[in-house]
């Protein structure tokens, strides 16, 4: 029983109406989100993306035939509503941007039924993610999701305006590309026509944005769909977007000029947030050094203290162990915290051995001055006295201390400090901490691979006042590179980039290329870099994390129209699926191992 | 010898600079078009993506050192030059915006050197292709490429802001999509999670688009990449660029005066033509008849005339035997080319031939009224006579014939007509004639697969008046579908949805699915149409058309930065290529055919 809306043009969204249109005749369209019954009355609630409005089927003032048909409508029946706005007769919704008023109807027509949905179409939906991502359609109904639909929307125009008025230019990359073996797994896509070949999809545009700088084309930018195929965390996709940019003849300041004034603008116009500038910068090693992270959440204190040269004469063999091992002992101070539960102490312990520790000292200073102390045996009085001042403990601080090599020093304090915060309520989705992270390390050690890995990538440039160490001491040689933060969220990054082709085959040889593997995988590169290349830097930012920051989701999958999950599949669509025999073989592949 | 920009700011870019500046002190950077040593002088043209700018070391006021360097410097050097501008000393050149001034330098600096390359940096290059793809970095420096992609970043700005203004959100549809048998060969991905199954790359975001109004979103759009494993001709692309957009509670009118409103916008903002609205509309059946061609060009007369009745007694066997097997007999009238000699005639008759006619008959009017015809002797002086009348034919005229099935004659008149406007060059790149087709066939018949197959697709609405011949006529049926045609090209096209389940699954039904396979197929988009779909209405363009169009290019290639070539490899990356026997492993693929 579907009528046609021949004839029927809506005039207005739901939303848009408000006591400014009272007795004019309009014409909505949308889903039924309620109906009730009350008294002869009914009382139908239609929603479109905009809102909702309130329409009122009288026996005073609405056919006979028109309230029977009103009666019949159900949850997510799309209807159609010409009629006259009127001030309520009952009671304003205070709740709603439209609860003035109410549209006394002159006609109702049924442009679709709907069977009962299998859950409720309302903000705020506790229904399993499982089965809001299988009925994704009916999902994106809520009005929660579509705001953060809206604001990723707006965030992505308001981007390109930006971009566009500051010269750069949105070119199109390829995504049919090759595969290199730097970096993350590529998805592979077989080849027809070339039998046993394979293109890749881009983790980045990366050396296509390189590219078209040295074609002259000044300043690029982007808003690209990247992909990787890692086993996924939480919070990663399959495909993700990134805002991609590249700018010519620059330094670090000139990106981090315009990405300050990117930043302040999208914050300003869509969450009316000003954003102080210039956003603070720090160093990577005094990121690491007070925060045991690279992208530090500076929302709240709690820094890592180094009190390595305080410790360094106990006994306490956890300490001194590590320190004579070329580690540190750094702690943090929970304010507050000195009443914590053993039990809740112990759970403490086990997520910092998540983290790599092997233990987690701790000194608690109960509110009466009495102090309780995992490692007091091991300590004269006057050890754990100096200790807690260099803490700057105070009665009813609780202090944890973790004694390793830097880097599990830090990583433990630093989850450590984030998980203390959560739970002593110290993040606040409504502050927004910027923050610059600079100086990185050009290179990581990678253990797995015995060999140094780029920590950005193999195109950073390093900082010339360390060139002279890369053959020498290539850990130390720092990278012109820089992350953009906010609540200890790396929103964004780059670099500037080597434009030398002598540099940039030093760099291969460090990554443990030889020349012939470096030709065979970059060689478009290394040849174009003959040609006269302009310096230039560049930056990208997680699109998906940014607005999901913005919009105060905790996941990706809340600002991703059609997310995948876990296993990398679509529970909407199910893919991916099999495929037919004929498809593979025109690819002249075969499956050899198949899940079950 | 590559020195640092540390210390210098540009200033401005080359092409910036006017008469206005003259005076001032400007830092300057980009690459070196020329250098001419000439008494002591030495010029040096300095180019970037705006435009060049002339440099003139001049013994009188640049020291000697400066002079020396600058006779160094090579084309594609990257240098930054700081001086101050000033009226040219010699002549004016007219050619270059910035003619009028030059700059005295204070300094130069080389921040990258070159090699001479392969080819030179100019407009209308002749270089071949293919060294043009392999180079592209260097072929994208050449300043109509960089105007090409300039206007495509503005076009496609000026689309999200026209689109933002009405109402549309930007939302961006999944990458890694499953696999449908419908429409073309999709591009596959294989999964490492799920061995043996496999992602699909989206030959469009058609199936998201319609969830997305599913969901209440409203007004949608996307400028996405879309993938087509189809052998590729000349001017098609593996991967290509739509702009997408879907609306909710509309119907043809609707979408076609957005889109008219759009294609005005954009062809005065970046061309500065006026296109007058409404954009004329014809019937596919009208623009079948009277151009052959569901995509007329219209910049031209030349139509075509059905003839069947006047030559329907003659005893012409070629006429004769297509009238009896049902079809026709048209012709066209190809003014003041009565003259054209014999073996022209004939390469039109193969041309024709081409497009599956199997002969093609003329009447050649020479000047003084004599004729010469290729079947005079089969046809008696009157019907000769009557068939010239029908046609128009006057002194000096051509008459080109073809008598088969109706879809074989449009076929090779519509493409006749198109070669002689070439030979006649009637066709003008600065005259824009649109014209939306409208009323499709909504099927028609496959012989290859024995069944109707979609026109457009199978989720297109057949027109309401033609819904009772669905079963017993189906290839009667006309659907609300329409095209956007520009100057003989189909530059988009779309259509109202079905959106009411019963003619989904008659769809489906007629286009040969069984209900098992439609529900494995479309079994999602199926179940949310249960659940309340508003009546929705789309068009796509093609978005590397559009812009060929607008930038009076002949080639998509030419407005895509890095583009495939036929075999749909890359020439400057070599993708596709060989991967790991471990990538393969991971994905539990082998490769059983391969290319040598």
């Amino acid at each position: 029983m579907a009528e046609s809306m021949q004839g029927l043009k809506r005039t207005h969204r739901c939303g848009e109406l408000s006591a400014a249109n009272v007795g004019e005749t309009v014409t909505i369209m949308g889903w039924v989100q309620k109906n009730r019954n009350k008294g002869g009355l009914v009382f139908v609630d239609v929603r479109d993306r905009s809102g909702i409005i309130q329409v009122v089927f009288d026996e005073g003032s609405v056919d006979a035939a028109l309230i029977e048909k009103a009666a019949k409508l159900r949850s997510e029946y799309v209807v159609a509503v010409v009629g006259k706005v009127a001030k309520r007769s009952g009671a304003v919704n205070e709740n709603i941007a439209t609860g003035e008023i109410e549209i006394i109807p002159e006609e109702l027509r049924v442009l679709s039924e709907s069977e009962t949905p299998p859950f409720q179409i309302e903000e705020n939906s506790k229904t399993k993610e499982e089965v809001r991502l299988k009925y994704r359609y009916l999902d994106l109904r809520r009005p929660d999701m579509q705001r953060n639909l809206m604001m990723r929307s707006k965030v992505a125009t308001l981007a390109r305006q930006f971009m566009a008025n500051e010269g750069f230019l949105e070119i199109e990359t390829p995504v049919l590309i090759g595969s290199t073996p730097e970096g993350a797994r590529d998805y592979l896509v077989p080849s027809r026509v070339h039998q046993g070949h394979f293109y890749a999809l881009p983790q980045s545009p990366q050396l296509f944005k390189q590219l078209l700088m040295c074609s002259g084309y000044d300043r690029y930018f982007q808003i690209a769909k990247c992909f990787r195929d890692e086993d996924l965390r939480a919070d990663r996709q399959p495909e993700f977007t990134q805002m991609d940019m590249e700018l010519s003849f620059v330094d670090v300041d000139d990106v981090i000029d315009v990405n300050e004034r990117f930043l302040a603008m999208l914050f300003k116009e869509v969450l009316g947030v000003e954003v102080p500038l210039p956003i603070p910068r720090m160093t990577w090693q005094e990121a690491m050094d007070r925060y045991g992270s690279d992208k530090p959440d500076t929302r709240f204190g709690m820094e890592l203290v180094n009190v390595t040269d305080v410790v360094k004469d106990s006994e306490f063999v956890v300490f001194k162990g590590a320190i004579e091992n070329g580690g540190t002992v750094r702690g943090i101070n929970a304010k507050g915290q000195g009443g914590m539960a053993r039990k809740k102490i112990d759970k403490l312990v086990d997520y910092a051995k998540d983290y790599g520790a092997k233990g987690l000292a701790y000194i608690a200073i109960h509110e009466d001055g009495t102090v309780k102390s995992s490692f007091a045996k091991f300590m004269t009085e006057d050890e754990q006295k100096n200790l807690i001042q260099a803490m700057d403990g105070e009665n009813g601080d609780l202090l944890l201390f973790a004694a390793d090599k830097n880097k599990v020093v830090w990583d433990v304090l630093g989850a450590l400090r984030l998980e203390l915060a959560r739970q002593m309520d110290l993040l606040d989705k409504n502050e927004y901490k910027f923050m610059w992270i600079t100086e990185f390390p050009l290179l990581e050690w990678s253990e797995e691979q015995n060999r140094f890995t780029a920590m950005h990538h193999p195109f950073t440039m390093p900082m010339e006042e360390d060139l002279q160490y890369i053959d020498s001491d290539p850990g130390r040689v720092r990278a012109k590179a820089y992350d953009i933060t906010l609540n200890g969220n790396e929103i964004g990054g780059g670099s500037v980039r080597i434009f030398n082709p002598e540099i940039q085959s030093k760099m291969f040889e460090v990554l443990g290329f030889t020349p012939e593997q470096a030709q065979e995988q970059f060689g478009f590169l290394l040849t174009a870099f003959k040609y006269g290349v302009p310096p230039h830097a560049g930056l990208a930012y997680g699109l998906d994390r940014l607005v999901m920051l913005m919009a105060k989701q905790d996941s990706i999958r809340d600002v991703i129209a059609f997310p995948k999950v876990k296993d990398a599949s679509d529970l909407m669509t199910e893919a991916p699926t099999k495929v037919d025999q004929k498809q593979l073989d025109e690819l002249g592949l075969a499956v050899v191992a198949e899940e079950e």
